[in-house]
Parts: C-alpha cells; structure tokens; sequence
C-alpha cells in the first residue's frame, strides 16, 4: 500500500503536477486521502526520500526536491571556450547566475592511495603532494576536488602553497617541464561514504559522482590525478564530441 | 554503536583485508565480537548495504561488493579507436573477457517525454520513433539506452525496426540527410525509480548514471537525443581530452 502511495505522489512529481519546491499534502492529509495508518504514510514518504525525490524539512513538512544543477565540464580544463553553440547555450541555460563561489584549500604531503599510485605510477614508498579543495556556492559545500601529483616534480613549486593558483597548476606543472596534453577520465557513481555525506553536507538518497582525471605529458608520463566528487543532486557533467571523418574521407 | 562496526568493517574493505567477493564473519560472530545485540549487528550491515559496499545474499551472509565495471566510452560513436594510447590501455584492462553481450530492441512511435522534447525542440504535438534497448552481459541486464528520432525524420526507414542495424543507426540518419557531426553529452547522477530497479535488477544502494545524448547535424538541428541509464555498480564512464594550443601557439 505503501507504495502504491509513493507511486501517485512520483508520478505527480514526474508530470510537474507537483513542482520542484512545492510541499507534498501533510501526513495527516496522505491519512485522510487514502484512509490508512501514520505508519503506512511515513513508509510511503521515507521511501521517496531515499529516492531523492523529496526532503523532508520538519517541522515544516516534505517538499519537491529542487535540482539545480551545476554545469561541471572536463573539457573546460584544457579549452576555455565551448566548440560548439550547443554547449554555449548548455551552459548559460544551466549556470545559476549570481552564486558566489569560493574555495578552501589545504595542501599536504602523503602516501598516495592505491588508486592514485597506480594511476601516475608511482615507485613503492614515493610520496605525493595533495591540493585539497572544498568549493562552496553561496555558502553551502558544493563539491570537493584533490589533486595529487609527484611529490619529486612539485617539490619546490608554488603547488606546495595552500592558496589559489591563478594562473592554474597545469601552467605550473608546464613551467616545471611536464605539461600536460592529454588526459583520460574516469567516473564512477556510487553511494557516499560518511565522511563524504559530513564534508559535503549530503541528504538522504543522494549519490556522488567521482570524476578521475589523469593528466599526460607528450610523452605519456601521468603527472596529475584529479579526484573530484559532485554530489548528484547538484551537478550535471557535460561534454562536447565532435565526429571526425573516417581517414580518406572529407 | 552500529556505526562504530561499519565503520571498522568500510575501512576493512578500504584497505583491502576484505577483498571484493569475500565473506563477511556472521551475524554471530560480529555478535560476539562486539559483545552487542542482534540489532546492533543488523543495523550496522544494513548500512553497509545501503551504501553499496556490502550485498546480503541469504542464507550464505553477507559479501563485499565485487565491482565488474564495464567502461562506457561516449567518443567510441563517433571514433571507434581510442586516440591516445593511455585509452587503450584502460579499455584493455577494464574490459571483461569473455562476455556475452545480447540486447532486446523494441520499437515504438510516442509522444516525447518533456526533456526529449525539449532537446529536440519539437512543435507541441509533434511525435518521436524510440528504440529501446535493454543490453545484457552474460544473461544480466547491463544498461538500458533509448533513442528517440523525430518521427517526421525517420518514419520510412530502418530505424523503425525492432532488430539490430548493423550499420548503425547514425548512418542511417546521414543516408536520410541528416548526418550527425557533433553531440552534446550530459551525465546525471541519482537513484533509481522503481521502473529501473526492476528494470536493471539493481540491488539496495545502486545510484544510476543517467547519459544523456544530443546528436546535432552540420546547420545544428538537433536529430537524435539518446538516453542510457547505466547502474553505477556496473559501469565507468570514460573520455579522452587532448589539450588544444591557444590560437597563435604552437
């Protein structure tokens, strides 16, 4: 029964009969509606919940979720500007114009986990340096990005410095002899560990997406992995393709 | 209290002391090493479960998540071979031998949910063609990818019909006119309705990766949108960047 009351509020939150932010009938209402216990109504409540679909404000009541996503773009790393008009509209009808942006960074030296070593290919023992940040929109935790890279080839760079790099890490990395012209990403979506939910500040039935960048020099030397982890609640990732003829033709 | 037993139990999976597919000690056995109740116990696996960590798989017990991604590679429609040799070699490592792959098409003419619509900037009462697939490895559902088309495109050819097109179905689209030369890719992250739990038989604590795909032709009409819905237990998405000189540059 439960569900079958789940069922008609999703399918009203489907149709945008009840819209993001709108608050759902209060439990006694759901009770009245459809003549059943306090129990069978939170039931039906908890399990959208853990869909993602609602939050629950006590003692306000269950509201719509509202997404508003932020556009996180890879591409933009290595290319400022979109190629396309497609993705220039993308991103302005997504950006939320007027949020303040502002970052806190730590910077440490430690012993890569397992799946950084394996990815910039690190001797048993090598030590890395770690950029940490934590990005906030208007305040409220948006998503995290740590960036390890060899601790032999920063070592005496401005990278080792807990401040913003205006000029970027990758033109630091540069200046050191090992830009980077490629990269390979990877990304994941799965549940958020505790430590995640605490430092990004997450509700129930909200996953993460863990966006790993691997950044190459020309010759195939892994100089920088980037861990970034998007709340999916909050972020759409977006990339421009472009098809390219097959060799031969125009 | 039960927070405390995940918590010692996640790092154990962390580290690697419980590699994936191992057995977790018994409820009785946690019981007696913690000295706490049979709720306790409960609670803390439950935990675990819901954070896609641990599977219960009555009567044998509890198991570590084995992760079999399958890598999901956007830029292949486009560019079969990978451009940089890293790729390569990710792909080779990532993809498991000896699968089989086999997928159930089904062919329908509907009216365009709202964000296909949308992306495909449709009239009000226009409809679409949608190819359904849902992709099985080794008899297990994988993902799930519809297409939808235009129907005022498409209605004559090949693409309304429910097997495979061996050609592809971009090729069709360019032999009726309409070649696809760019795509805008956007990735959402988020549970599951119900219709996809069943749909993908997803455990408790399986996010989804919603890809959501806008082919555009050369003079940027919008032709194809496909939407794949890939379990986050199952799949790794991945893209190639190369980085590109600033105008002026070498």
């Amino acid at each position: 029964m439960y569900q079958q009351i789940a069922d008609v509020i999703r399918s009203q939150i489907d149709t945008g009969q009840l819209a993001p932010g709108a608050k759902l009938p209060t439990e006694a209402e759901l009770r009245e509606e459809y003549g059943v216990s306090r129990e069978t109504v939170r039931k039906a409540l908890g399990l959208l919940v853990n869909e993602g679909l609602v939050v629950s404000a006590r003692p306000q009541g269950h509201f719509v979720r509202r997404r508003q996503p932020m556009v996180f773009r890879p591409q933009a790393e290595f290319r400022e500007r979109p190629y396309t008009p497609e993705m220039d509209a993308f991103v302005t009808e997504y950006s939320a114009e007027g949020r303040e942006p502002r970052q806190e960074i730590e910077v440490a030296i430690v012993e890569p986990p397992a799946d950084v070593a394996k990815r910039l290919r690190l001797e048993p023992g090598e030590l890395v340096a770690v950029r940490k940040r934590v990005r906030y929109l208007d305040g409220e935790p948006f998503n995290t990005n740590d960036s390890y890279f060899p601790l032999s080839i920063v070592r005496d760079s401005e990278i080792m410095r807990p401040e913003n790099i205006t000029r970027g890490a990758n033109e630091v990395l540069a200046d050191l002899g090992y830009r980077q012209v490629r990269a390979l990403d990877e990304l994941y979506v799965r549940m958020p560990v505790p430590d995640e939910v605490h430092r990004l500040d997450l509700g129930p039935g909200t996953p993460v997406g863990v966006h790993l960048t691997t950044g190459f020099t020309e010759k195939g030397k892994p100089v920088r992995v980037a861990i970034t982890t998007l709340p999916g609640d909050r972020h759409v990732v977006s990339y421009e393709r472009r098809w390219e003829a097959p060799d031969g033709e125009a």
